[in-house]
């Protein structure tokens, strides 16, 4: 089913203050997973929001919190987000980067004690809507095992980079598992495969198969070593700057709550001119996309394509919706 | 064979002064190369040495040259490299990085017009032995198709992670292909399959012969299409930041030259206890150290940690060079 943007929004504002949330927040993180769902990316945007409330009512989540500067020097800070709503926190954090880089042409804030922040691509654009370049990565539970292992004891770890290219920015956001949770149960719901190796199978040989990658709970790193590699530096970094939770922290404790985040914010045009920015953006991403295709039906996409072509739709027609969880959703009500 | 340290590094030096290089600038960059020997990693260390004083005899490294800070803002600073030694100007780029860190928490400088640094891990481990976490990255020319194209319109675009750690550090050090071509080569030239797929063979088809990869020219991206974008994002950064040659501005040009590079220096002390920092770090590896391994046979390493034990069996017998290239180096002398 379809529905407009207005609707989706005011319905999860209208259940967020009926659990506490402040009115202004609401609205704030109300907008954040509307426009997550009309990106396309349902799997962060409402397919996640009953995570949310059920997270609210559990008491991991405390809407009355607030995030707090805790520490700074010079261009780095460190905010406490007091195990406050992930969505507020994490704006709240990616707003002062995006401050110290037009004082300092670079700004760096690490979060602890902070929830899920759903869709990290959020924040990237977020950046990138106000004209800087954004990056940001959170860590997460113990999900996925390092190479050569077969227990989890790293996260999957999300990375987001962003570059401001007109209104919106090019943006790329990917977990360091070669599919994110969401994408894998979004699959599995489905009951639909993988279009490419996704983890392990219980007899440890590589599968297309979410729920056997599920099941047995070891999926695969994107680059194998590599991202098993880059997973634990993502998380080192998280950790050794806001002084907050570790992966490992983390899944000692009873869910998943108070990660550990950092955001990045860059100015390219304290020291290039505006024109001369845009002009290699245009010219890199022309060059991509005339590159000769494997077929006819093949197009090359820069990160964030897809979710623009899928957010016109949207915006037109209305946001694909679950019927399901659209029914799940308005119980709440 | 094995030779020691000392005599890699003065043969070198002698090599570099004879062709013009400096006095002291030309100890420097012996000494860079012979520690990637002296850590294994030899296909960026000595192997690379000929292709270097190839470069500056056909002009393309112009060995009289010195970087020079062109723009500064704050933390961010533009350096302009005048197609100098790669190893010289990135070095020189990092230690303004830390300098910059030190002074404002974080620091952000590009490096345009360079040439390549070798091994990209040196200028990680250069700030990690400073105290400070270390970013860089660099361009290369097209040598990787993005995801869905048949012709390399990509670098594979080295990304490098340093986190400091006692003495030395942790650093991940990867290019966006599964394999570097370093890597390949080293393979290929020992006859040598790799471990997994690392791309495609002229009928399309994955492949782990470095032979038949390098006749196709179809690198695999770590991750498939999130090292493409990756791969995109990292030389977007690196040129709008510098103002430098894109992937595709280099492949424009006879040969691989005036590549962009970035370096971002972060001091975790500035906000956090060296205690804490340190503590945090040992927790994390010690919990990854002591997963569950697949068999009795598989370690589990952290990303570094198998340069370190090649650097102490190098160090005490010796550096294992290959008896072919040592006599093609001694040649110049």
């Amino acid at each position: 089913m379809r529905i407009q943007y207005g609707e989706i929004k005011s319905t999860r504002s209208t259940i967020l203050q009926s659990k506490g949330v402040e009115e202004s927040s609401a609205n704030h993180i109300a907008t954040v997973i509307t426009e997550s769902s009309t990106d396309g990316v349902y799997s962060h945007g409402l397919n996640r929001f009953t995570s949310i409330i059920e997270n609210i009512e559990a008491g991991i989540i405390d809407v009355h919190a607030s995030p707090e500067v805790v520490s700074s020097f010079g261009a780095l800070e460190v905010i406490e987000g007091n195990l406050g709503m992930g969505i507020a926190n994490a704006s709240y954090s990616m707003e002062r980067a995006i401050t110290l880089a037009k004082t300092h042409g670079i700004g760096c804030v690490s979060l602890r004690n902070t929830n899920h922040w759903l869709r990290g691509a959020t924040y990237g654009l977020q950046a990138a809507k106000a004209g800087v370049i954004g990056i940001c990565f959170t860590n997460t539970c113990p999900n996925m095992p390092a190479w050569g292992a077969l227990d989890s004891r790293l996260g999957n770890n999300p990375m987001i980079i962003a570059i401001p290219n007109g209104k919106r920015g090019i943006v790329l956001d990917m977990a360091m598992s070669q599919y994110s949770y969401g994408k894998l149960s979004d699959l599995a719901s489905k009951d639909q495969k993988l279009s490419h190796y996704g983890g392990y199978d219980t007899d440890g040989n590589l599968s297309t198969e979410p729920s056997d990658i599920f099941s047995r709970g070891r999926v695969l790193p994107i680059g194998m070593w590599k991202g098993s590699g880059l997973s634990l530096m993502l998380d080192l970094l998280a950790t050794i700057l806001s002084g907050g939770d570790s992966t490992k922290g983390i899944g000692e404790k009873s869910s998943e709550y108070g990660v550990s985040q950092v955001f990045i914010a860059i100015d390219p045009t304290k020291n290039n001119t505006y024109e001369s920015v845009t002009r290699s953006i245009e010219e890199t991403i022309d060059y991509i996309k005339n590159s000769t295709t494997l077929d006819e039906d093949t197009t090359i996409y820069y990160p964030g394509e897809q979710s623009e072509k899928r957010r016109e739709d949207n915006l037109k027609h209305g946001i694909l919706v679950s019927e399901d969880i659209w029914l799940e959703i308005i119980k709440q009500l």
